[in-house]
């Protein structure tokens, strides 16, 4: 099938990620210093440090361009699509997302330089998980460029709402981060409504899945399954008063996983007609655990509340998945491609409540009230971010289809 | 083609899986909380064992639900069930084996509470393993909700076993769980075979592997293959007196299995009729070296005792394969669908062998035969608890047909 | 399709193996122990260097079989023989690696003993490495003996370069191994081109690659893309004067391949006469930033110093494997089937300049003109090994078609 937009287009997405790159390059050169005090301090603790976030690191890295690149390869027509454009998406989301951070979120003080680290890096990297995950929800509706400047405007507008969380209400750093997913699914939603009342009909059959890509998309579940545990708890410090907090989240999220994955499986085959277990919707769905308890985590010190979270972040992940999709095409004409809205915006904000729900259980009551209005003007600022940034991105770019544009 | 169990079963399993979801949270509820110590303690050794704990820790979730899953996977019509059930399974086995094992086997002397640590965590995904190499026997050959169930009992069969060999006979810790694939693959066959009793007829056609299916079972394949060092050494402590033990278990390990791999290569092409290499017959067998060296490691110190234990594993293992196999299914009618036998139990009793002699060779007369009866005794336990409890399991079970439950 | 060599061919391959294994064999019984320094010692530092160098080790390791094996699957044809072959010659050439390593470069005062330890293995797995790059030149048109045979003297050839670059010019040994890149580069476009003097003409057909085989390779470039700061890292020591210089390599690296992977889309589309990207050409050229930056790692000091490289590097492979492959081929009738040349010895050579320019920029002119004649022996030592003994490997065995050994 021939594209449908211009050939001229065909060439606009090298021209654009070459310019783009070429900036970055130029912004690195003035800005961006590797940090060398590990070096210079030579702290014991410093080396241990070292270690131990290279690991996460690294299990991060894997999350983001082999989890989050083979999720989408369960649609037959963008399985290459998915899993290549991802890695271009997510180099650049993360080369823009050191840089913006740097200037918005100094890490100490530099005078005006931007150190490269790993907390920096790991960083970047979150962001860039949020800029994909607001992917999924136009997945098969815009073209390259469209995602390429779409992801970028992402990772801008995320790291603005954690200037204005952490500067005006003084949020931890680790916990506004978390709601990246929150960000990125109401964010991706946000484009897909606008995008689709400029005309554009999803074309259900594009959505159809297979077997063989079926097992490569079960890679991607399982890789970010893994890995989840790194994910959550790669920024909580890992100084010593914050390393049982460390150990906390990953037997936390490890439990929540393995909970949410069990009541994926149970719900996928109780709802359906014919009582198969539904891939797609089991994959989707098996992740909602991490999400919630992600979002609570500083607040769980019990590991049955880590599986009560992951379980009910999988029940309603899993029931939304099933029943709200359709309802929302064609309550409100928004068609979210991978489902993120029940995959991480539901999730999100069911670890929102719990974590609101178990600080409020622990306080005395003046806190208490104090901490609600806090956590309250936290969501709403994402939210509403979010939904602002969503609509305005789209206003600038037309909508056209993305077409698979590998050869092979 | 329709499944042939009573449509009844369709709903059968998601009710089970939630039953007992809910019942393992309860549990978790009244006795299980995180282990604060490392916090409390603030030693420096601590922090350490913490970081190469973790590494060590998600080597093991890997091989767990990446390699055990995708090894599966060349069954074509079993691919999706394979690497699906197989995540199920595992998540609802490693929480009983939390419970089960923090019940009979405490780890100090805490007052009816269980405590979870990386050290239990990982020894719950050791008791999983077993599970998933019982399970190897009988694909294709049960439905989903017996596996569960007999996961289940399988896990518990494996504590209770190891409860009778560090009661009765103080064994080590590590060589006592080191024995999990002899105790799952007897079980798995003991199982088969009690099944096949009852008139299930193997149905060969369904045995048929394909390229591209046998490209992500070489996947699995590779997982476990590379990641095997740290399931031999996880457990192997990594306090000071004992840092060289845990090299050695690496070193040896690898050595192992990079020998292993060739021979399981020429042995396969040299009994092919044509020459070729059967890939699922590789795939089988090049794991051999690791099971073996994982029973005999504490007394291996040299890389050519080590290499040899590879050499003689995967010689068995691989002829094990291509003769046993059906002989076993027409002289006994005992239908062995992955060859967990040859794979499995042949390289553990090797390498128990391997244990005996070498220790035996070290060691003063006296103690020698004080060292054999021990050591004869375990294996003797091990091999009689788990055909007891392999038999007890079917029992209660009716034998159908596992379906592949998947949509797609 | 028949096999086109002897029967007598088919049986050949299982006994070389089994002979080599045997020999290797008594070799280990004779010479290796197991490094047991870290337990004598007992310094706090040696533990620190255990666990990270195990982690590296680790990612290393996954690169070699999982990385390389699954680079090769983009070949619909030697899709299984690419991941099958790719371990058997990669578990013996490590072998062979530790064994030629130990006797030629000691690493320290052994009395005619090779000592296993982390840094040994990590060297023997770069040797691996080379022989595998060597490997990619010549797929498909040799058969599985030969390879066995090729890799094991590339090995050989590799460790005698470095030895003579050790021993006569001095060179820094993390250095030297840098350049496995170039010299299995060199050395697999010298075997290619003699085998095609013999008459053996490339069959293009047998190029052809698919969608799904497309996504296994895609697999393999990124475990390779993600893993390749810890490849070029790994060596680097992590003692604590050098722990600044092992994080600078890491970001460098990092930021390399974020930059090269983005080059590498862009110039594939912009090459392409209908727009599209070619799967095969992005993930060639993608991993062409961590190829240079390696050779230049110990002069980059700077996160755009590193970013030129990648930049640069993915720009001249990416066009290079355009271009130049069927120009090498009707010009001067080699055949280069996974374009190695521009894949690893441009960038490879790049890397060389980019390292020489920035001693040059950062030494005084006396120091610059020494540095540079050394630097320029270092190559030029390092290409006239590899042409020799690329042309001296083929006279040896007559080329035939390597055929696809596997049963399905």
């Amino acid at each position: 099938m021939a594209p449908q937009y211009a050939p001229s287009l065909r060439s606009r997405l090298p021209l654009v990620a070459f310019l783009l790159e070429t900036i970055f390059l130029i912004l690195f050169v003035f800005f961006v210093k590797i940090e060398q005090q590990h070096e210079q301090s030579g702290r014991e603790s410093d080396s241990k440090l070292f270690i131990s976030s290279y690991a996460e690191f690294q299990d991060v890295h894997v999350m983001i361009f082999m989890g989050f690149g083979f999720l989408a390869t369960f649609l037959v027509r963008y399985g290459f699509s998915g899993s290549g454009f991802n890695v271009l998406l997510a180099a650049m989301a993360i080369q823009w997302a050191v840089l913006i951070n740097g200037f918005l979120l100094p890490q100490r003080h530099h005078r005006r330089e931007i150190h490269i680290s790993m907390k920096s890096v790991i960083e970047a990297e979150l962001c860039a998980a949020s800029a994909l995950v607001a992917m999924g929800a136009v997945h098969g509706k815009t073209n390259p460029v469209q995602l390429l400047l779409m992801a970028l405007v992402e990772v801008t507008g995320f790291v603005v709402t954690q200037w204005i969380l952490r500067t005006l209400l003084n949020a931890d750093p680790v916990y506004s981060i978390m709601l990246l997913h929150v960000f990125g699914a109401l964010f991706g939603v946000m484009v897909s409504w606008v995008l689709h009342r400029e005309g554009i009909k999803p074309e259900h059959e594009k959505e159809k899945t297979d077997r063989r890509t079926g097992l490569f998309a079960m890679f991607g579940t399982l890789f970010l399954w893994m890995f989840w545990p790194s994910f959550n708890s790669a920024l909580v410090g890992d100084y010593r008063r914050e390393r049982g907090l460390k150990l906390t989240v990953i037997y936390g999220t490890y439990l929540s996983l393995a909970v949410s994955v069990v009541m994926a499986m149970s719900v996928s085959m109780l709802t359906s007609s014919k009582g198969k277990m539904n891939m797609v919707h089991v994959q989707s769905s098996a992740l909602s655990g991490g999400v919630a308890i992600g979002v609570a985590m500083t607040a769980v010190h019990q590991p049955w509340i880590a599986m009560t979270i992951g379980f009910c972040a999988a029940l309603l992940s899993a029931l939304g998945y099933r029943y709200m999709k359709n309802h929302m095409l064609f309550a409100f004409e928004c068609h979210d491609t991978c489902g993120v809205l029940s995959v991480h915006a539901i999730p999100g904000i069911l670890g929102w409540f719990a974590h609101l729900f178990l600080r409020l259980a622990s306080s005395e009551s003046t806190i208490a009230v104090q901490f609600a209005v806090y956590h309250i003007c936290v969501l709403l600022i994402t939210a509403c971010m979010s939904l602002v940034m969503g609509t305005a991105t789209v206003s600038k770019f037309g909508g056209t289809q993305m077409k698979n544009l590998w050869t092979h």
